[in-house]
């Protein structure tokens, strides 16, 4: 619903039964946007101000007091202030004992202070209750009402009742609170808004790794071996070609790395004969990123089905065309049709518009609000039986496309394979492995040790507080 | 956000107001894995366990002591263990008289035992009030903290109070509890989590259905007479050729039974002269399942688009275009250009591709997300008008692609018709019986039906049960 | 989870602990609904009708009174009736006073009467406390619990706690209440069921009107100059040839039109100095519908993919092929391949590939879910960088197709220039005045501005109504 002027007198002053007044410290752009919000929602709002110069563009339904009045009109003391001008508040340290102190602040670099905002308030005002809220919201996101971004606003805090209070005027300003445990998740909360996709750094640096080792690859063996070798130009090979042939090696081998980590764990647990144990680092982060890189890997497939498409409309596919049959037609020659070309060529890309398919249909699974509306057995089935037939159909196409081909001394340019040979290393790995292990006598032990059972259950006792930490 | 090594830390020792102490009994992988969460969210957790074997696992925050000492430390009790050992309980009687017990259990199958556990629970406690809650969420989802498939937790219990303390833990550990009612719902609650896809079934089933039954139809057709008059080999078109004359031909069909039940539900409203009795059986769940054909149906317009596109890249194609040309610059032939042709090509793909983009439109507006931020009255204008038109127009589509081939003698081999022709028949019914109910006369006492007006009011009488039934 | 016939016996008689009871006038289908849905939640229902002639249609569970004892037996009366039936309850005035009537009501026009129908009822019955609730649910889906369109509930009230009492009961329902304010918001609250796109309103109708525009203008110079002057016939053009020209150019033109209010608003901060005056009306407007126009432009670009890719589809266009190669093979002619067009031909397309897959990314972003799950930065980016870096992709795109051809006299036909020019225009200026606006001494002042920093802090004063009334 859009938020029309008429909604400016919706904040009648006539509301019976009014909410708790609130008290906002700081009347900078975010102070005021709050206090809007909250009359709007029913709340009497009180500035605490160090001057009344910029008191002309508070809302009119306001009080503005200085901080000391202000704060004894409230029992919720909102901190719209920078960290740096936090001081003032140590003379009033008396006021502010027992009333519940929200931080608000943000910084401008990750980790800037060895101690969260928050937890240095709470260090000031020692006799407060510090609840961190409302960092994740913009001013002007409050302000325009199109909270397009994010509706969520984590709230920690030490004190249960103090956050639940700030829980609430959350939920009444439309928002969805929520909880983050003790003040010491302040410190992350406070990292949080300052993020740029950290769950999508890695897949995408690996993607452009990979897209600039084979572009160089290919650079060699098509245009720089045709130039030193056939004299041929082929640079415009650059904007088309080559990136075709790239999108699909890297979704390949991205969508190789996707399913590669369950298999390793798999191989993990049978090995260690337990589930209680705690994967290496770098295995837990690969399997927590795999969402990611299917969705990267979903990319590059993407711009290769589209470059594929395109082809016919190519100058020079069309050129090399006319080319071809002219010179035919000149030499009177035709070529009788190859059956076995005929069901190579249709069924590469078959397989490879079955395959994209299917991973479109992941792609879309992994949309928060489809996955929000499956249970969790169907979330798996698709995650993981499409998942694996996506694979399989993927990697069957680039084994069909190469076809006759692999075995062409033709295609070995400096002894450089074609690239989508060694696209099919990672998944063909994965498969293999993945066969092995459905076999009954690994399957079944695998599920026995995925139910709880262990093979050795001394290593229990060890690893408790491994467990401990890597079950938080 | 995600939830690093420093939340660890978070479950501060020194949080003051503490919650209500929560006892859990078992401390396998999903007890403790709530355990942990609750501690968490700031509730004391007291661990009930018949040995001490697994205890090192158990977070160290939480005690750990025999059932009928955590029993009494708490007013809500999890049950964190299987259904088969609930006997135990038996003895524990009067200590969990008044008692909230939460009964989290799934069973392997569904409908495995005649009454669902939660009520077996109540049976074997008579005393306690049960409620059924967090079967749906797993002991991964809650360790890891991804909670991608669902946050949904369905609740239910007989006791108002019972069930709302539950809920409100629900809602602490950042989850969202839904009422469904009481201890009754049980059942459909614990088989939930076992469904893969009911609701997709139908469709699914069906369009495999028609999906072989037009393969076999295709290679009679298409390869086998082809083979036997002609002896010619058509094989390799079941790769591409085959399914690409099945696609569009289902996704017509099931795009055509989407709309035929509204079409059948406005003839029987008509019919009875009243919207006070159920409809049969079959005609509701086919109207609850219409999404789900919609959807399938585009699946297969999806993979009709993509093997369209694909077809000048073909080998078969290029070399029958190569051919044909060569053959024609031999033989000094021109064909003039046949402006009916191009009319009849250009139309036909230009209705295809909006048939296309309006299914693809009508796909996203069924996306949880986007139908969830339309009000009612947009929902239905795309649901039923854009839904027709794109029914108008792939049918459009189809018709003119058949062009003036449908009466051409070469069309009917074995004296089967081309399959599209087949496809025409779901969806033209569809459209002329729609188009009659839009007549002024008809469309106007289907509103009034529609309004609550009856043209007989005795049927309201005999059909109270009916409705109370419908209306759950 | 899907409503089956089980469900009907949860609404279970021996129920402890109920919840208020809750009273419903109007035995019409919605209370009906209403009513059956809140039994099911655990609500004792007690039914206030004028007659007894439809009880029978009620929920067995509910007991059914005049509307003076109905009213007697519950704090909260949701009023299921229609507006011009409201005079009845005056003579009720003494039973209703310090009751929470809920009026659920929708019109059948916008703005059909001067005060919302929440506002006559407080007007009739001035003792109670009426709150707006429930108006935008349609009794089919409170009965099928399908509950597609929508979950939420706007309510307003000027009784915080009538306010809070009905918003439990919304929540209870498994739906979601939003609170706007008192009720004043009740006008806009009854208008939003009625409402039918109002935001796409302005982009769609642009876009019809800038397709009709260049529909004419293609029609003119494509065919009907061919017609006059070279008396050929391309009326098929109609089909796929002039759409895919008016689609390219929308789609530009639009997303041009996305990016430009955001660089005339940086302008008018630097010349004005302050952020805090408001923007123009039309600026305002503008900037509010910006998501829209981008995804009525993607829809245009998605139908120019396809439109481009059928090319070799067409009939037309395989005719022209086979023609010019058989000439050329007559007259013993080659062409040889010509690098510079290979490059053009290439650029172009692969610029398109890039343009269009950046396109879809905004696009996915720009749902709800998806955007909901990142953070303010991260969206920020998304739109901000990703956008102009889409917007430069197409503007290239375009540029390269034109190539050697916006010199060449033959593209002017009767002076008219080719429409993919004109489509230039929009983006190139955005482009050249967003890359005035990053030169260090524009963006530093402008970084300044939009920290707070005034050049000529007098404003503030004289603008104080007016921020007040931007800043809801």
């Amino acid at each position: 619903m859009t938020k029309n002027s008429s909604n400016i007198m919706a904040l009648a002053p006539n509301t019976s039964n009014k909410r708790e007044t609130v008290c906002i410290f700081g009347t900078g752009d975010f102070g005021r946007a709050l206090g809007q919000k909250m009359i709007q929602s029913g709340y009497p709002v009180v500035f605490g101000s160090r001057s009344l110069r910029t008191s002309s563009l508070i809302p009119k339904e306001a009080e503005v007091l200085s901080h000391a009045e202000a704060a004894q009109k409230a029992a919720i003391i909102i901190m719209a202030i920078q960290r740096q001008h936090y001081d003032f508040l140590t003379p009033l340290a008396e006021i502010l004992r027992g009333k519940v102190l929200v931080d608000v602040s943000n910084n401008l670099k990750i980790n800037q202070y060895p101690e969260s905002n928050a937890e240095y308030l709470a260090q000031l005002v020692p006799g407060a209750k510090v609840v961190k809220a409302f960092n994740t919201v913009s001013a002007w996101a409050l302000q325009s009402g199109t909270l397009d971004a994010s509706r969520q606003v984590f709230v920690c805090g030490d004190d249960m009742e103090a956050k639940q209070m700030v829980m609430d005027i959350v939920r009444a300003l439309g928002l969805t609170p929520l909880d983050q445990g003790s003040l010491l998740a302040a410190q992350e909360i406070e990292n949080y808004p300052l993020q740029l996709f950290p769950m999508w750094k890695f897949p995408i640096f690996l993607s452009l790794g990979l897209t600039a080792f084979f572009f160089f690859y290919c650079l060699i063996r098509d245009v720089i071996y045709s130039y030193v070798y056939e004299n041929k130009d082929f640079s415009f090979f650059l904007a088309i070609s080559i990136p075709n042939r790239i999108c699909p090696v890297v979704a390949l081998i991205l969508l190789g790395l996707v399913y590669l980590p369950g298999v390793l764990a798999a191989i993990v647990q049978l090995y260690r004969g337990t589930k209680y144990r705690r994967f290496p680092d770098w295995l837990d982060k690969w399997m927590l990123c795999r969402k990611q890189l299917g969705l990267v890997a979903l990319a590059f497939a993407f711009l290769h089905v589209f470059y594929t498409l395109i082809i016919p409309v190519r100058y020079y596919v069309r050129w090399r065309t006319e080319d071809r049959i002219i010179s035919k037609a000149l030499n009177n020659k035709t070529d009788p049709f190859n059956n076995t070309n005929g069901w190579l060529s249709d069924s590469y890309l078959a397989l490879g518009i079955l395959g994209f398919f299917f991973f479109v249909l992941l792609g879309i699974t992994s949309l928060p609000s489809v996955s929000n509306s499956v249970n969790w057995r169907e979330f798996r089935f698709v995650q993981s039986k499409l998942g694996y037939l996506t694979l399989i159909l993927c990697t069957a196409h680039t084994l069909v496309y190469g076809g006759k081909r692999f075995l062409s001394p033709s295609s070995y340019r400096w002894y450089l394979p074609n690239i989508y040979m060694l696209s099919l290393i990672v998944p063909c790995i994965v498969l293999v492995l993945k066969f092995v292990l459905i076999f009954p006598c690994l399957d079944k032990q695998l599920t026995q040790i995925r139910q709880g059972w262990e093979r050795n259950p001394r290593y229990s006792e060890q690893s408790n507080y491994i467990i401990n930490k890597s079950a938080v």
